[in-house]
């Protein structure tokens, strides 16, 4: 059982926390907020004025904070965490934050003689409550290894990312998508219902379809990721298609922001001479587009 | 079986024909296109000069052509489809066209005593060859019925929409998302590969959540779709980390503007004081951003 | 002075009308709207009860009609324009229409031995009613010749766009302009109330920068107009200044798609080593994105 | 004269400082390129090695830096400016940050008993070494008088923007508007080549129009900025325009991605029921979308 300094005890934290204690383990306890600190006191942890009296003579820090710049504070503050920190402990930094933020604290803290790691979790707080979070580690094998027996307390799951840095940036890259594909999905769902349809009747067709199912594990494996852009479906009439979606949805009042930028997307793939390649060379030419080496001769 | 006027030998009319003539109807065929025709022939079809031609003494006429206007003018032109059409017929539109000129053509047919209903078509032409298309019927029960025989040498999958031009709606629908929805899935891949991280790596955890699967069957139904707002994640938290996604792209130079198209909607939704509901609102503030009347109080 | 088929009597087609009728032609008039024919009569036209009646023994039939669809069929109908047009006379279309449906009734309408122009006109219907329109005529020297006398009844400036179907793409592109930059400009002025200023003192400011008028006269003729894109303001300033202004206006929830969407064009053109190049670049940048060939080496 | 603190000698900086010394200042300097010091060292400024140092006994510091972490950092790290200052002294920041950065700086500072004031520039490094800046003053009026002898050095114009914060937030709306609309007029442009227009042909219409001169001063002020929204020109004509426009440019192959956005912008206001208001109502739509209150009944 280890000793943890743990920062931040919001709608994730708390729970976070309170499994770490349910788990036998021993938490000295930060917030601003004196009321998640109180009630976690009643649950066994061992309440701290200050990051850096959270930290001292523990095995492990954990924050779960709002974001980098807190992170960074609580971090290197007068009072903060490296300032009563051992150089064997380990800092785990649990926040959903901007991953050019994680290096830079991994490389500052690594200069001073101190060790980070960073496991953005997955899920909601029901979930964190639950101890059923994911955990998406980013850090050398042997501080996953040594941070696992926490990671097991608040999470069900926990993915090793591929190194430093890698689990914020799989976690980000993941946010993106289901916040993104949630709002373009409202987009699809608002314009059913003004044409007269009930949502189930569409949602049965999608269930079955890349609409439903995505298309990393559909349409993709056998054909950009292949390297074949020989077409099942045409960008043209991918592009066409979408003109109608579009002009449909401006004849009924629903504006489809996200759904109006895709086809600016395939026009861009059209003017690279790809209309007539498969739909899925839109991730190839956005690729070139960003300035990354064709793959595809 | 029947006789059957087909007309447009494309990519996907030239093989679901073939399908009609394997499954052992009498085939009339037509397209401006000499070669398609010819070939179509070799394969036991009777080519006609004309539209018209084709839809003589047929019991079914089927079309399957790149837009409305060309199937307005196959059927409504001096030498098209209704100038021999008997009024027994059926005409089967199987196209991907803009569903107010589908409704139209049903009316304007209608007035002239001719009878249309829409059978668009999903998935692909190698489907098209293995007659194994999903056909989305739209149309009342008893031409659905009577098209089915026609349907099953075709696709290996009817779905009844719901009524005549559900069909083509939800059609439409289906593509609009996967259309868009490929896009933006070239965003995140794209992203991803540019902060340095495996392709792999990023799906492994996607496929485990709504990134990968979709809202519809996950984060929807119990909370947007039940009419429960209380948040599991966050309206200004997934704004939150949209943003984080969106700066970082920006840094390493990968245009996202579906995401970026996204984020303006999730500052609508926290405009009109959502940002401590669920994230689904996103859909509910859309629908009243339509005009549609609010569902959840 | 002529005797002109005017058809289309709505907001601007009436005021049109009525002007020609003060400048001494005699008019036959067709609308669908028997309201906006009889109070056309009242002026001195002669009603006609169809588009042919109205092109009978006419020297010019002038349209003024929501869309292309409908001049197309006013025009080629059973009883249309032409079935009772003199091959001598001159079709003036002065809707706002597709200019690629221009195009093809130019060319349809030749084909059968008719001749039209276009000449789409520009400003409102308060300057329709004083005879003040902006004429953007398309047509041969000959043909905006012969319709002069014409245009000079209705507006009060015309400008020759270089020849056939030249004037409905100037109209298109002055009106994407002016419509897109009224929703940009929408983008601004909410910011700026949103922030707390005065939108005066904001004007103020942008009434002597390229923010109130424009590029194309300021910025571009000494840049990317004239081949040189060392900076004097660059890409990546611009595309940082964007990201504040974003960032901005997402904490204080003022939605401003335009804006999302032009950073994500800087990002385009940042990916394509364009970063330290003067901002006017981004017009470069877009012409090679859209497959032009480059013009500054 | 004065002895004035420079920190950040860059593009812009370095022939601000010049014009300083030339306006009989004395300049103490810093900045982390020890080449730009030097130089600066040449003209008669005293080199500072640090920020500290550059500050000591001054009247002024002028800080001209990327952006506000920097700024924030020059001022607060251990060696930075207020290790020095004298609390007579006034600090001006002349870079363009977030306005957010700015208002703190300011209250962070007046805390420990500092004075600050931002002066962002308009223009370019090209008025910057003329002395022809832009300046927008936010400040006092007592700071402004104060700090109005530097101004005159480094520009030929000062504006009140009304406040502290106020000239950030000013330059931030500026330079939003007018960087969006390069963007935007580069899409106008391309598309005007793309379909085969003269640029100059474009241009000479548009100079005449919104398009070339903005909204703020033609259209706006006798409508939604008067409390009219009677139409002069419809949103409903507006919104099919713009389509016409965007079904062009994706015919084209030209890439729109702001006037696509914008579209949707029009689709949102004729949701709220404005299709037949003046299309300067856009702005009274997108208020009340952000959450301001309505200001036209
Ligand atoms: N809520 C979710 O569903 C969810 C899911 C996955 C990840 N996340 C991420 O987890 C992190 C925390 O989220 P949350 O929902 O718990 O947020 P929260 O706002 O509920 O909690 C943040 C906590 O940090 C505390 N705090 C702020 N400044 C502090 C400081 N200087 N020192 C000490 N404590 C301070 C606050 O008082 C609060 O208790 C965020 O990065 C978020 O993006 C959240
Ligand atoms: N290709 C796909 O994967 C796919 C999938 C689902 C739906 N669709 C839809 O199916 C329809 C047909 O697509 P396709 O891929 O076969 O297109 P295609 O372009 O390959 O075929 C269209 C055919 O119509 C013919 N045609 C054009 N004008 C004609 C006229 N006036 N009279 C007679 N024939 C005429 C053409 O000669 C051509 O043979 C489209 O609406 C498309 O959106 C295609
Ligand atoms: N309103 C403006 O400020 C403005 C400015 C410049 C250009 N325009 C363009 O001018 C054109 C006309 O605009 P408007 O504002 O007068 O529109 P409107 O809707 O007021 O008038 C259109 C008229 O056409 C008639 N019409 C419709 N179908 C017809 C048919 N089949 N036969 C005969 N008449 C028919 C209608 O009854 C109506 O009277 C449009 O293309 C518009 O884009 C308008
Ligand atoms: N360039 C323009 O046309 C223009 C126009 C108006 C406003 N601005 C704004 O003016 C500001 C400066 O722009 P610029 O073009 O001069 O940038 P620049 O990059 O040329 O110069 C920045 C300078 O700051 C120095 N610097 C960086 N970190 C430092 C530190 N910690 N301590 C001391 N010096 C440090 C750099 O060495 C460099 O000399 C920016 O905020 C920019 O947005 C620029």
């Amino acid at each position: 059982m280890s000793t943890i300094g743990f920062i931040g005890l919001g709608q994730m934290g708390s729970p976070m926390a309170a499994n770490l204690i349910k788990g036998g383990h021993s938490l000295q306890v930060f917030d601003v907020n004196a009321d998640a600190v109180a009630q976690m006191v009643t649950l066994g942890a061992v309440a701290a004025q200050t990051p850096g009296q959270a930290a001292s003579q523990a095995d492990f820090v954990v924050t779960m904070l709002p974001n980098g710049d807190l992170v960074r504070k609580v971090i290197f503050a007068d009072d903060g965490v490296i300032s009563t920190l051992s150089k064997q402990a380990l800092i785990i930094d649990m926040s959903t934050i901007h991953p050019f933020e994680t290096d830079a604290l991994i490389s500052d803290l690594s200069l001073q003689g101190f060790e980070m790691m960073e496991a953005p979790v997955g899920r909601t707080s029901v979930h964190a409550i639950k101890g059923e979070l994911l955990i998406l580690a980013g850090g050398t094998k042997s501080q996953i290894e040594r941070a696992q027996p926490l990671f097991d307390c608040m999470g069900s799951e926990t993915i090793d990312a591929g190194g430093p840095g890698k689990g914020i940036r799989v976690k980000i890259i993941n946010n993106y998508m289901s916040i993104a594909l949630n709002a373009l999905s409202a987009e699809a769902a608002t314009l059913s219902e003004a044409i007269g349809l009930e949502f189930e009747d569409a949602m049965k067709v999608m269930s079955g379809t890349p609409a439903g199912n995505g298309h990393f594990t559909t349409t993709w494996p056998g054909k950009v990721l292949a390297g074949d852009l020989s077409p099942a479906f045409m960008v043209d009439h991918a592009h066409k298609d979408l003109g109608i979606a579009l002009d449909l949805a401006n004849q009924v009042n629903v504006p489809m922001p996200c759904g109006a930028a895709s086809r600016e997307l395939y026009s861009i793939t059209r003017a690279a001479g790809r209309g007539r390649q498969d739909w899925t060379s839109v991730f190839e030419q956005l690729r070139v587009t960003s300035g990354l080496e064709a793959k595809i001769k």
